[in-house]
């Protein structure tokens, strides 16, 4: 019988790579994917993949380009994240097997992007040429070209910069025109896809949507104030907020303008970071009257709510950034200041907020805080850790 | 060579096999579970597990019991549903295989359940004995028993019915005590787990929290209006909201109590069925005034937000149960009237509420309508269908 068993240990060894190969490797075993999450290591063009539930580290995925300023959008299934690259590259991760399941190099330059409500459109930002490409999030085929065209000061054809690339409810995308001083929708249900143009103000720099996807809001570089757009109503154009932010902030020097995605929304209140001033500005969303000034340690870079709107958590730009401070939402008090590492970059919550990961680029680490103790529960090491963003966003509009 | 053959023939069988326990049946591939659900059959005792992104049935799971008012909540990674039966039992049912991984009958009689925040406990309130039972959501073994116990009225030592079990940020449970007419909070956090008492109003039948996890709210039995606790300020105790609503409300016969789980709560706006009435009742949430009572077809059941708080759907009780209303959350104005089917009972919208799932028990139909043009897209069979719950529940507080 000897032979038998030899040949049957063989016929064993190729069939168990038989089952690698449909994904059943050590790292690829049929698991749930609502606790997973990439984190992007900027200057290695790799994310990791991380299971929040375990504070583990479940592979690292390399060969993505150029991921300064790199975001992540997932896939209505949570399975897949698509990482748009400063470089214009578009990577499709598989989480599950923690390897690229696609990649195109879409422009010469991108600067975010979204995925459509029904999960079947990937739309990327693009500065060169500019305009907004659309792809099939399954096959990453190109879809639909929107070159973002306007007339230039010299009166001549050109394309825009695009900017604060949202999805919106209705299959629609939102976007903001930095040369064009307008934001545009685009309707993913109608064929083709109808584009509506508002006027903005100057020089769009990025754009938010809020949590319920009603308004849109783009910062302004050009003049102060908000341009804020009610897509409920939006033959009503686009209105004004916030008069006084922006330039007419400016105390200190401005070491980074603030991204919009770093404005905190909770419960009727906006808090938002001051533009050169070592504040968090608290906004009542319905009158859009600023209610309160919050000092903080640094210049806000990320104010984000918990999920439960109880906290704020801000993160602040070089030089002052190596503390995260966490404030007290209803009597906007610190409660604390934390100190993750060098260069703290960016935190995420847990889908449900019992923690948050706090990513430190020049210490190399992650580290994970209780929300409710705010003590260290864990950290992981990563080469130079940037942005960090969990599968749970698959599920919320906007994100 | 063809024994050879044979062999190898007779051994990638067995293999073949030996991979399908671990999972690697056709229903058991390698997928993300972001758009995986479960549609309860009542009258079957079993579930189905759905693709909604498909709009497929991948699986039937049998064997679960009395379902009668079944309720499901999600594991952290989103794979488990844990399945609370009428006649105590609990389930937790693997999607990506269809299997029963677990099942205890932990109660004669109980009424649905919890999962903490943190993912690491499952909750089941009971009628018989009452109390609330505490289980490790990993294995299903008993972790703590809260016996919910008063002083009833002949001075003796009781157990009360418990009600309204939602879990809250910190990693809290919370609950009504039907007899004792209490609202409980249990810190699973402190060790042992620390219970928290409050007086509430008389026999609060269900409960539930807003989705931020402030305020838990308690309709009443026993008597008008409702008992609303402050989670962030608990000290200051239970106080009394919507003070008409209950039997003052009562013109026609009640056919149901409306539950709790079906108030829209959007945009700080309340939607809240009317207790015997063909009408929806506004309330502000600040002032807990009504602003308005909205005329519907029938006594509503659940009236729903959609999730970009854009539209409200309700359902109605017998015997006007075979429409769904779609109203207009700003104007208040009812957009149009469905009919999916006879005896509605539940609606579950997509994470991102492109699309809405209806069931329609005496019709063995789920009906699928696009949110946007109110179109049905698809349909399914299933046997006598009431809940349908979809996994991104895991990520909700009090969900």
């Amino acid at each position: 019988m000897k032979p038998l068993f030899a040949l049957m240990i063989l016929t064993l060894a190729t069939l168990v790579t038989g089952c690698q190969s449909m994904g059943m490797t050590e790292q690829a075993t049929l698991r749930g994917t609502g606790d997973l999450g990439l984190v992007v290591e900027r200057a290695a063009g790799s994310v990791l993949v991380i299971d929040h539930s375990e504070h583990e580290i479940l592979g690292r995925v390399t060969g993505l380009g150029d991921l300064s300023h790199a975001s992540v959008v997932y896939s209505r299934d949570a399975r897949y994240g698509y990482v748009f690259g400063r470089d214009g590259g578009l990577t499709k991760v598989d989480l599950l097997t923690q390897t690229i399941d696609k990649r195109v190099i879409q422009s010469g330059n991108s600067i975010g992007g979204a995925i459509s409500q029904d999960g079947e459109y990937v739309a990327v930002s693009n500065y060169e040429p500019g305009g907004v490409n659309v792809f099939d999030s399954d096959t990453l085929e190109l879809v639909m070209e929107i070159p973002a065209e306007y007339t230039n000061a010299e009166g001549q054809p050109a394309q825009s910069k695009t900017v604060g690339l949202v999805d919106a409810p209705g299959n629609r995308f939102v976007f903001s025109l930095f040369d064009a001083n307008e934001i545009w929708t685009v309707d993913m249900l109608t064929s083709p896809p109808e584009v509506s143009r508002f006027d903005a103000g100057k020089a769009p720099y990025d754009g938010l949507i809020t949590p319920d996807g009603r308004y849109y809001i783009a910062g302004l570089f050009g003049e102060d104030g908000l341009s804020m757009l009610d897509l409920w109503q939006p033959e009503q154009g686009v209105t004004t907020i916030l008069p006084g932010y922006g330039k007419g902030e400016k105390r200190l020097p401005v070491y980074k303008m603030p991204h919009l995605e770093g404005w905190a929304i909770a419960d009727g209140t906006a808090f938002v970071p001051a533009v050169g001033h070592h504040q968090v500005l608290v906004a009542d969303m319905e009158s859009w009257e600023l209610v309160d000034r919050i000092p903080v340690h640094g210049q806000p870079v990320f104010v984000m709510a918990s999920p439960d709107s109880r906290q704020i958590w801000v993160s602040f730009a070089h030089p002052r950034n190596d503390v995260i401070q966490v404030l007290d939402s209803r009597t906007h008090e610190i409660i604390r200041t934390l100190e993750p590492g060098k260069s703290v970059l960016h935190m995420e919550f847990t889908p449900r907020g019992e923690e948050v990961w706090v990513s430190a680029r020049d210490s190399n680490r992650i580290t994970v805080y209780n929300t409710r103790t705010l003590e260290k529960v864990a950290t992981l090491d990563a080469k130079s850790p940037s942005g960090i963003f969990f599968t749970n966003r698959a599920h919320a509009l906007g994100l």
